[in-house]
């Protein structure tokens, strides 16, 4: 029934197509082929001859200078720098000592017979090849133009690249069942970050949801049993530095699976999946508890690229006669850490040092100061020039046994689910879920690559009883904005798990870029803005009417309060 | 660099998972084997066997009879029905005379060894074999039940194998490229329809975009060639039958191309694609024109698997000597049109003929009256016992030479697109553009299946003067909100075009189900309302602040309209 017949594949870029062959794929088997090329004009020399780009790559076409070709000439030698043009000739070597060896189709040039102009250019707002000098909000504005450039057509195709990959590994490899789940939902408890909606009903909003993950676990209760989707998610955080308010994960959930089990199909799909030119990952991925993440990293996502571990020096200390170092280290749970710089005398300065000292003052009290740290210092050393961190290295880890709770922020006597309310208890401490809940631990895990989360999930809960008790007497939520999921949990849920993965940080990282705004077509700036198309924009009030809701003005606000 | 390996492959999916085999793939090879499997059960009787169901099957269990399995025996007879069981056991021949040739498991059973119930299942609001008889509401509310169904499981593997091999076709094997485009956006001219999404600047408010066709344009003139994607796309229309306010669309879009290359990249896209239980379709796909298709079938989405095509019988009119008929048919544009219905007086009953006449006055003066009235007579005569449409038959068409522009309907004088303001005008009528604009043709085309439109594009615009003059002159539309589209237009834009299918209806075409519904996890109903999770709902005026609106309720509206 599921039979897949397939056989070594050249993707065919030219059917359908008004060329013959792209502006990268000729070659010397090519000469004296007729060939016709569509692309846009890199560069044009004095009516001589002009290089052609399209998405593949660049072609030298020679113009033709006799005077039955004038036409043609003349054609050519006006159109404007990336303006568009269809040409056929004739492949043809170069000059002998004009071959360019840089150039994949550096050995052969195309003789102009016929050129029609496609459409002209007019003034570009910069040079298509310098633009990556130009500001950021101008590449915004004008990303189409942008997007011509080999980098960001690079980054494209490879995330569409790894993405078939992956679907070919969970859907035609695994059975894996690709469903589409809603994005217009409703509130979920403690869902501040989730847009609005405003809907016909008077009063009503959807929600646009921060993760299928309701609609997921309800899918293994519907039996699917296995789920996968490149879910578009959405997260409104205001203004945040290399966060989009859209965003994509690859979603999976699993039913009658542990932990072991999700893992390592995670591993199966990145193997499958990484492309060629990052090399071969190395699996199982090594794996690591929060507490050792803390202890020896400071931070539960550890860049383990390097060393300069944090070590414990508080026995070594006490044993020296310093009287406030003895004072300090006499308080309960005290404890002197230290890192190790290696040649750091060499490499840091002065002001490095200085540096360090003012973040570790301003980081004052927080668990995670040494962690940053730690990243400080590496950046500081590289920076002076030690090669610390290789960027072809690609350290995978899992970070697993997290705690299930954490105190509030603003309220440590009270508990908050330490990622969500569905996580379910390690089965070594059910028992303390109901007489000490601060001590379980959680099935949840958390994938790390060179220091960045790309991915986390868990093992749900999947018996109704307990996942009442912990949002109702743990977490002191009202469960009844959740009673659907509650009341499927008791119709036969089977256990199940799963993970997400962030597909955007993650592509980020396969092309070594330092913004997920590389690997997204069209991304938002981080305030949220579309500078391109100029979203988002003011509506007319009539547009508001079918919705039931109207603006708060500020100086309307001012008027309401007078009054 | 793009070579795929592949080779016959039969998905694993029993991977990672606590089970050996599902229930649906144990037969008489497996006889002396121990197996594993997890499943619901699906009917138990009287603590002697029981039947055990998941996504694949179902398989018959034997349930130990003997004292060293009494505990294993309590526990499967105390399980309710649909409750998840883990039975671990040995595969054996079912007795003699006890196999059941209609259950592809049915020569085998597995005699239980160990058993675990995984989760209780409490009593449920109907029995899920017999759920097709309940209420639409009552499936909506327990959908995760319903997902379990035979059939629904079905229709969402069957959608999914599909996409899978429609991305194969696109991306293997054509070279094109999956990119995600941006659901926030801003609104489009005339987007009446489009949901809107308040952002955190005062006033100002995103837009949900009913396809992405700007960003498909912009991604052309971006230079990526060949673009698509399984794309969501919203549509706010309040109440609408079969309509849902988030829908998926199969978007393409490619440079360099003219209509019969897109006509033909999809007939190969759905032959590839298409699932073998429909039989194999023929291509090329036929061909009408839109004024064809107006006066043969009175629809621009003809059903062409039966005849009873209309007919112009003015001129036998006229030559009768009735005086009234010559009367009207004397005024100038004047036709008398008929339908042939084969055997009618031997299928239809008074009754009918009186039904047809209702429907006929009620849409007095409609162009399409005849379209729906030649619709309703097939259903009457299908409802006779006639057999006039093979639900097998499988008729896709192409409508083509549609009007760029139709008079708006509450002003004729005025135009409006046709179908969007960025088709393109047919190569033959450029000209008349300028000068009459009411019979330009354009270069869009509709896809039809057995009466139903599955898809539609067009070649674009490319040129920035024809788009201005169209939006500007024609339209006598605000080009300012689409200024970004234009001005990419005088940056090199390569000529290109698209189509989009409508994935919902196609998927719901080929597994023969009246109601996209039935092809969707969680659909809306036809109030747009999710009764499973009750969305949408109502949110606190807190959680409204940031987003500066607030509603207007109808009491606080009466009162406003008295001060």
């Amino acid at each position: 029934r599921f039979l897949w017949c397939f056989f070594f594949y050249i993707p065919d870029v030219n059917s359908f197509a008004a060329r013959t062959n792209t502006c990268g794929e000729l070659r010397a088997a090519h000469i004296g082929q007729e060939v016709t090329l569509c692309g846009w004009i890199q560069y044009q020399r004095q009516g001589l001859f002009l290089v052609l780009r399209d998405f593949q790559g660049l072609t030298q076409i020679i113009i033709p200078q006799d005077e039955a070709h004038s036409h043609v000439r003349k054609l050519l030698s006006n159109a404007p720098v990336e303006s568009v043009v269809r040409v056929t000739g004739i492949v043809s070597s170069r000059p002998p000592g004009q071959e360019n060896l840089k150039m994949p189709t550096g050995d052969i040039e195309v003789k102009v017979e016929t050129a029609e102009v496609l459409n002209f250019c007019k003034k570009l707002p910069f040079e298509i090849k310098d633009f990556i000098k130009k500001s950021e909000a101008l590449r915004m504005q004008y990303r189409y133009l942008d997007l011509r450039s080999s980098q960001l057509q690079h980054n494209l195709r490879l995330r569409s690249q790894v993405v078939m990959r992956m679907r070919e590994y969970l859907c035609n490899h695994h059975g894996f069942v690709d469903v589409e789940t809603p994005t217009l939902f409703k509130r979920t408890p403690g869902g501040a970050k989730e847009f609005l909606v405003p809907s016909r009903e008077v009063g009503k909003f959807y929600s646009l949801p921060q993760s299928p993950q309701q609609f997921k676990q309800l899918l293994m209760i519907g039996g699917l049993d296995r789920y996968f989707q490149v879910a578009r998610c959405y997260r409104d955080e205001g203004s945040r530095p290399d966060r989009q308010p859209e965003f994509t994960q690859i979603d999976i959930e699993m039913s009658f699976v542990d932990q072991a089990g999700i893992q390592r199909l995670i591993e199966g799909l990145l193997q499958y999946s990484w492309p060629e030119e990052r090399g071969p990952i190395t699996t199982p991925f090594p794996s690591m508890t929060y507490e050792e993440a803390l202890a020896d990293y400071g931070t539960d996502k550890p860049d383990t690229r390097f060393g300069m571990k944090i070590m414990d020096i508080s026995d070594t200390l006490r044993r020296l006669d310093i009287g406030f170092v003895q004072n300090v280290l006499s308080y309960p749970h005290s404890t002197a850490k230290a890192i190790c710089i290696p040649r750091g005398v060499r490499y840091l300065k002065n002001k490095d040092l200085e540096s360090l000292k003012a973040a570790a003052k301003s980081q004052f009290n927080q668990c995670s100061a040494l962690g940053s740290l730690r990243l400080e210092s590496a950046d500081l050393l590289e920076a002076a020039g030690m090669v610390l961190r290789d960027p072809a290295a690609l350290h995978f880890l899992w970070v697993v046994d997290f705690p299930l709770f954490l105190p509030k922020e603003e309220n440590p006597s009270e508990l908050e689910s330490a990622h969500h309310p569905f996580t379910a208890p390690h089965p070594s401490d059910t028992n303390l879920l109901y007489s000490d809940p601060t001590k379980v631990r959680s099935q949840h895990y958390d994938l790390v690559l060179n220091g960045s989360e790309i991915g986390g999930g868990s093992i749900r809960i999947h018996n109704a009883e307990q996942q009442r008790f912990v949002l109702e007497k743990v977490l002191k939520e009202d469960s009844e904005v959740l009673s659907h999921l509650l009341e499927a949990l008791e119709f036969g849920a089977p256990p199940h798990g799963g993970i997400a993965l962030g597909l955007d940080r993650l592509i980020s990282l396969i092309v070594g870029s330092p913004s997920i705004r590389d690997v997204i077509a069209f991304p938002k700036s981080f305030r949220g803005r579309d500078l391109m198309g100029n979203a988002p924009d003011y509506v007319t009030p009539e547009e508001l009417e079918p919705y039931h809701i109207h603006v708060s003005w500020p100086a309307a606000e001012t008027e309401a309060k007078k009054n």
